[in-house]
């Protein structure tokens, strides 16, 4: 026993272990905690988008109106109330879907962990767009698919690219276990598929018989116009829609929800069952209490005012820093909370990191976002968790940083990353 | 598109979907929805157990402390204020341990399910006791080990019987990727292991090199004397150790903790990140809130009178009608929500259940709590949920349903269960 104190015990560790490397975007956000840097990097809703308020007046009436239904356990599938809810917002978004197509989970996160559990095996292929939400990668890596990135958008000039180049993908290299987007509004690139490309995927897909995993967790942040319907309502019967309260309401309820056709929601069930029984019932019929009142609708235009006013103060930076120069290329995205950025031929983002930090930002290096063969010149910068003035600051911070490394060898004209 | 949307996809699902099935317990508790009917089967905290008020007091606590940092994503890990209250009552259960070693989930079931996912591999070797919880044999299952249910339980009477049928077991069919046990207050047996048995058994996995994951739901729900330190107290750098506030607080928040040394705590917390990035801050900030007080010590007291009271009406009423009968042995546990019992020989206590059903009262059928050669003649009678005079009529009407059955052909003298 004494030895074995001393030596700690050899765990045999499974396998899929081997698949996780510690999170990259917590370490960056490590850096980011140093006193005086400003982060561009995490995607933490603004402190302003959390409405303590509303959250106290429905603690107070669901324990007032629920008493211990609110603190028992609960159905798997979710709590009725906040499943109407979720059926009725997914009509606004024109997807018309049954209560038993809905399970609420603990977050998207879940939602993600959920797809993968149920249908990605060792070895089979799944897809992913290249670049795509870290979280997913990792959710997928831990049942051990080959995850294979999808450049969706070199294509975007040829109006039949899109279905045939998932075709020919296909008969390359086979059938895969589904295919992950997050087509409005992307993390960490901003975009958002147009009404034409989304049909054209859904399209393609339904015709090779691949499914799709719809990630949307950022539709209601849009700053010009709304988002067309999500893709999952042209390819019901081969879509697994994710939905989140994370941006609308509080990450920190950890809620989110998962639709599925009826022939498959009971894998779902009796994995979440397996996984963590339910998701809290105490924070379901909270939320749903919040929502009842046009919440969504009140506290959506207090959001997208808050969130436009701070992208605007992003691209207004970037510009006076950067236009005329060969620095850096970014994004200009109509919703979400992210730019998506391109550091000049010869910078790797990972190594100007500790140069922009010690200049007083942090952002995310661009290459934790892909499978494989990652572009390293490419960077996120969120533009939700800081004010207007810090925005503004932190972009000096980078410019600063950028033009310590200097000018390049040679400079080549280049397009702008999307 | 128009002929897929009437055939349905053809879902590719992972083969781990094949070692699910439909909780066994879920559909008892269908059957135990029937209005009138008494259910002895859930093990739902009671009503009374369940305390409003104190939640409703410490919502408002912390939204005023903490305002929008009880609503925003939080670490991986847990919130500060719980896991020191985790590592304070641990050192009150006789184990030492630091922040380090803690992490918050949601509920213990997901403590299950990150022990699955990080130590068992497909056809790898898991041993569990036999009975065992059945969300615990759900949890392993799906990540496709070889569950081996041990009878520990036999060997009782020989001193030296457990540490050496451990080693006998490990040689005839090799080491495992852990033991899982339930060793305080057992779901569903009720047992509770004493001291010695404890010692001998962390010591035979000790020598073996097998981990031990100990599940301990129910640590404060004693009747007559506290239960013995924790098995993980006595092997420390070998043990994972769950922790639940669903019998304590309430289940409808999902809380409960894992422990680990300090070696392969990154894995959990990885394999965390991945599947929902994080437990519920606010409900972390809520419960940290409102155990701050000495709540857990004067509510503990207030359960342990509730279920005491139960319990013994329970033993009671099972006294009155099958003392002097060969119809049903049953165990007298000193803790936890539940008494094990077993039919005469020649009843299945599955085939039993729609009878007692028709008589007004419902159970769990024992076979649902075996990995393996199930004792069909086992069923779990809960205490908690009914109230004294429910449990009772429950008993009562058991009793009318085993008699409808009849004598047995021939009747032997048989030792009770445990």
């Amino acid at each position: 026993m004494a030895e074995r104190c001393l030596e700690g015990l050899d765990w045999p560790l499974a396998r899929r272990n081997d698949r996780m490397r510690p999170s990259a975007i917590r370490e960056v956000m490590k850096l980011a905690e140093k006193p005086g840097v400003i982060s561009l990097a995490g995607g933490f809703p603004a402190r302003e988008a959390l409405h303590v308020e509303a959250v106290r007046a429905s603690a107070e009436n669901v324990l007032t109106r629920y008493g211990t239904k609110c603190l028992q356990y609960g159905p798997t599938e979710g709590v009725g109330e906040l499943v109407d809810w979720i059926c009725s917002e997914m009509a606004r978004r024109r997807m018309q879907i049954e209560p038993s197509q809905v399970l609420v989970t603990s977050g998207s996160q879940q939602g993600l962990d959920l797809v993968s559990r149920v249908l990605a095996e060792p070895g089979s292929a799944v897809w992913v767009e290249a670049p795509t939400y870290v979280g997913a990668l990792r959710a997928f890596a831990f049942m051990e698919p080959e995850i294979m990135g999808v450049d969706l958008h070199s294509s975007r000039t040829d109006p039949q690219g899109l279905e045939a180049r998932l075709g020919d993908l296909c008969q390359r290299s086979g059938r895969p276990r589904f295919m992950y987007m997050l087509p409005t509004y992307q993390n960490p690139t901003g975009r958002c598929l147009v009404a034409d490309q989304r049909l054209e995927i859904t399209r393609g897909l339904a015709k090779l018989g691949i499914p799709l995993v719809e990630d949307d967790p950022y539709a209601d942040l849009w700053y010009e116009e709304p988002p067309p319907p999500p893709m999952a309502s042209s390819y019901a019967e081969g879509s697994i829609y994710l939905g989140s309260f994370s941006k609308t309401i509080a990450p920190g309820l950890r809620l989110g929800y998962l639709i599925a056709p009826k022939s498959v929601m009971g894998k779902f069930v009796q994995a979440k069952q397996a996984m963590d029984l339910h998701t809290s019932s105490f924070n379901q019929y909270l939320v749903a209490d919040m929502l009842g009142d046009g919440f969504v609708e009140r506290h959506g235009r207090t959001l997208r005012e808050l969130y436009k006013a701070r992208r605007d103060a992003l691209l207004g930076a970037l510009a006076s820093e950067f236009d005329n120069t060969d620095l850096l290329r970014w994004s200009r995205p109509n919703g979400g909370m992210f730019v998506w950025a391109r550091l000049r031929e010869g910078l790797d983002s990972i190594e100007v990191l500790t140069t922009a930090v010690e200049e007083g930002v942090a952002y995310v290096p661009g290459a934790v976002f892909y499978s494989q063969s990652p572009d390293v010149r490419t960077l996120r910068l969120s533009f939700v968790s800081a004010t207007e003035s810090e925005i503004r600051d932190g972009v000096s911070a980078l410019a600063r940083a950028l033009r310590r490394f200097g000018s390049p060898k040679e400079c080549r004209s280049e397009r702008a990353p999307t």
